[in-house]
């Protein structure tokens, strides 16, 4: 399972080609479509206003409604792109943004909407994620993330449903109000916020993944850290273990199983069959309206006011993403698994 | 660039071969042994008295002290293998280590002293590392790896020179009394302490990384997460971007380049040139003394008492390892960029 | 430097996305159009007359004329997919044809046009070459591919400015016209003929490949024998050196280096800065139109006549398509050898 | 599947990693030292006098006799190595050997009896492919290599129970004095012979390979053509192909299946349950004791007379490693194609 992705933010199209999906799967546009409305912009108060209609063509791999065995090609057409907010972008490096390493790898000046390195590449993602999402439904697997921290404000409990209609995507109704606010008031300062999102994998069979270099926790870590915006990440208790002794930590069974899930379903590097859960530390949207000194491409001091549309807080954008680089990690490791210990074909229904 | 490890803990050897090291790079055994020896159990009082002497042997890839281009393999032969320890938990599950995982994946119980699980097989990422090393320091990168955290006791300031020789790597002289004293405490109640380990790479060029799957932070956070017992990685502020705003956490510039470093020089997977900076949180050693709840092989609750000889708390160990995880990602990264960039011929000597 | 490839020949595309091309480089839809133009259908009599303008589009990766660094995707739209003519043959495995052992793959009946195993699959590769071509270019290296043999009639000479606008992409004006003559009694016979190409690299510079399984005639013997209807391959000599002595068969030196080419550039799996030269074995197409016995899905014998638009002789389709694969592996080679022993930045132009 | 190997020809091992062999495999030294010695020199009167016990040592990913599912490490020492033999070489380019591109991609003089470029290097490709014929063993694949010419003398038929014994693997009862004698002939003179090898994969199951880039042939050529001194391969009919047309070329089908085999097994890069055929092309050993014209490192001409022990004809050496390499990739894609579409647990006796 390898997924390629392709496309700059104001270029012609985003993309990306699915390689190495079984034959035989069911798989309509409509299901891509679904997880690709959900990280859709212009959606709810908090995101920018950007519409893009973001609809899903699938270009290749799938006939009469069934894969096919051969790379799924999946496209969406880049309709809003006004490059115009961004002109004057051009000759100074945002902070928080990639333009200064881009500049110093490519040697290229920052690209209108930040090219590659725009968050745009993430539909490609998400758009691939749900392919796995089809596929590993069928092993009964499923996965969600929903938002826990925004600023200051924190969840207490965890409501999946809730999180899926929420602007935020905060999983706390109690929370969801403060959350809100303190997007407000950032907002209304010129400013944004991080916050925190987790992810939860459920029914995932024990056995998953490698004792070394690629243990499913490290390759899970990996696709979350990839994500824009992603500083942390942690898998179960996760940080929290700098505090704790071993006693309290591991995980204890009785006659019915684990006890606990400090590990966060992962020992060792190979899924237990709890759950997986892990936690993404996201920053705040680098583009603020705020003034903020810079330097140009020849290396001389600049203020910048970045204008144009921005989330003023990227969680509920990194949520679905996050739940793609999941489906795409685990599926991988499913299928990997089954090369080595067999498995009934797929229920192809 | 591509390390291949192989060894278990009680097997005759643990060993690596590391592909595609330019030749004629200067490589002495005596180079590789210095690493190994800093991440050599037995040496401080909060280490496992299992006495290795862990000379390492270089098989292949280097003749008259020079690397032949050829994949370089090295060797380290176990020793001191007292598998007798370890015979009582060949039918139970030990909380918090591999052993559940590993029996589901491969249908085999668990191996004496972990098997291919053991912390053991971290010398062959250390020996590896230790190549790269002399890599990168053609181009002036430097990387180093210290404690800044065990249990309740931090470190407020970073001294990497004190670290080098302190027992539990600890970097602050003020906080290595209190670091010393939280183990002891530990380790008379038969239990084991979590901490974090600070890892710091100079030098690195501004450029390396790829945008999207393979962003550096990306590559890194797989392979610290790779590492037995880290169960979260962060990079730049890390999580604590979850409270910030955007204008407090952009790193700004003024005329002489980047004013602060929250990024942990990183921006959009790619390297800035500032020091990249990232925490690792490192779990309890799962192997404690006190009786421990579990159940076996068929499923049957079983009560578990590990004895043997085990690190009262990982960082120390951790420590050596994250580096050379640390080293073979830029390493690799390093010369992906020299092959579209292009550059000097290495400096060979 | 990576191609992934992506369509089946009823489709709605056929397309490719090339990952690893270095920034700046110039690169026009024209000069991947003009080898498109090249391996076209429907150009010459000897050619299925099927009618698609193959007009490429650049979906990502290029702006303003010159390359991001980020993943280039191609595109072409099938237009002319006429699939009333393979209607009666998805029941039929078709003799020489991929459609058993897709069946026993993926479960599923032939597909149109033969989906995914269609020659239309190579316009992706063509198109993922001449991005190459355009890096190698910078590097001096030029590749081209002709016909020396169509059934009976041999190339005594080559003189690949003739092949360009032979019909059978014959190089010697001599055979050309045994060659056609050759090919026009099959096709009058409802009969297709099999032939040889072969393959030029020159300006390739010593030094590139690995020593063992990646030699660099290791992978390009595995890229030529990667395209459709090619049986056999060899370098320098090939098959001759198995009647041959030592003495004969090395390439001995004099002052001005080789005298021969026996080798066909490449020594012990490593270029040696002469001509990379080979020759590819090409089946006759195995749709003709001569009844033939063959089984269907549920194993019945069936006789099947093969209607629709076929090419008489595959080497003009092959010659472009063996261009287009020596160069990916030639790109890749060279930058691979550019990681380990630097070299100029690109004059990119 | 993965085979990762180490070693220079007069250092002190060579070995391999194999990785990705499924847990619970019942492996034994002496079944790959039974396939180590069918490829010793030494043995027959053809072959060079080196005489290497060769003496396979499991280093790792084998306990009880079993697979572990970690990464098996194989090893064999370097005993009997004479570098004495090779001392006036190093500063002259031998012709038909890989010296020369060596010293253009490493900068380094030729090594000691060839160093990685030796034919040494095939030990640990023959002990990977025995860890897989055990493997395949299981799904009832099995594979045998033999010699069918040797300079002008051709084997009429194949009984591979006599190559097994026969000096020369030759497989033709019939032919074998004919080899042998021109074999003799050649020695006398100084000189030395090429020749062909078959190879035979018998019980591959339908299914097997990629449709596009990794063909199942595409990968098998790649693996043979990586193997020192093949300058040729090709499958089926090979390079027959270019004078049939394609109503003689296509493998019709009856009620009992396909009819003839000139595809050799496989059609569109997929295994099609027939036998796969192959036929590599030897060159002549290029190790001549008559004189030849070379250059040294320095560009000036030089006579060379290469003393030392060597083989006169390298296909006996050649056929077990075809066997091995295609057993390689055999077993892999065996493995991908179980992914796909699932398979019995393997039956671990």
């Amino acid at each position: 399972m390898r997924a390629t992705t392709f496309g700059e933010s104001h270029g012609v199209v985003v993309g990306v080609v699915v390689d190495g999906v079984p034959a035989g799967l069911r798989l309509e546009a409509e299901v891509i479509q679904a997880d690709l409305d959900r990280r859709r912009p212009g959606r709810g108060r908090f995101s920018s206003p950007r519409q893009e209609p973001d609809a899903v063509q699938i270009l290749s791999g799938v006939a009469g409604g069934r894969t096919l065995g051969s790379p799924i090609a999946l496209m969406v057409h880049n309709r809003d792109a006004r490059s115009g907010d961004y002109a004057n972008l051009a000759e100074v490096f945002r902070p928080g943004h990639a333009d200064y390493g881009y500049f110093h790898k490519y040697g290229l000046p920052p690209q209108p909407g930040g090219g590659r390195a725009s968050g745009r590449e993430t539909l490609a993602r998400v758009a691939a994620g749900a392919v796995c999402r089809a596929l590993l439904a069928r092993a009964g697997v499923a996965v969600t993330a929903y938002t826990v921290q925004v600023g200051p404000a924190r969840a207490a409990r965890v409501d999946p449903e809730f999180a899926r209609d929420d602007p935020l995507r905060c999983a706390d109704p109690a929370a969801a109000g403060a959350m809100a606010q303190a997007v407000q008031t950032a907002m209304a300062e010129g400013d944004s916020l991080g916050g925190v999102v987790e992810v939860v994998a459920s029914g995932v069979p024990a056995g998953l993944g490698d004792p070394v270099f690629a243990k499913l926790d490290a390759v899970l870590a990996g696709a979350w850290m990839s994500i824009g915006g992603v500083k942390g990440v942690e898998i179960g208790a996760g940080f929290a273990v700098a505090g704790r002794r071993g006693s309290q930590n591991n995980d204890q069974m009785d006659a019915e199983g684990f006890v606990t899930n400090h590990a966060g379903g992962i020992l060792g590097g190979i899924s237990t069959g709890q759950e997986i859960v892990a936690r993404l530390a996201v920053k705040p949207t680098p583009s603020v309206s705020r003034p903020q000194q810079s330097q140009d491409l020849w290396g001389r001091p600049r203020q910048i006011e970045i204008k144009g549309r921005h989330d003023p807080c990227l969680c509920p954008r990194v949520a679905p993403v996050a739940e793609a680089m999941t489906l795409l990690v685990l599926a991988d490791a499913w299928l990997a698994q089954r090369a080595l210990a067999g498995g009934e074909p797929l229920n192809l229904d």
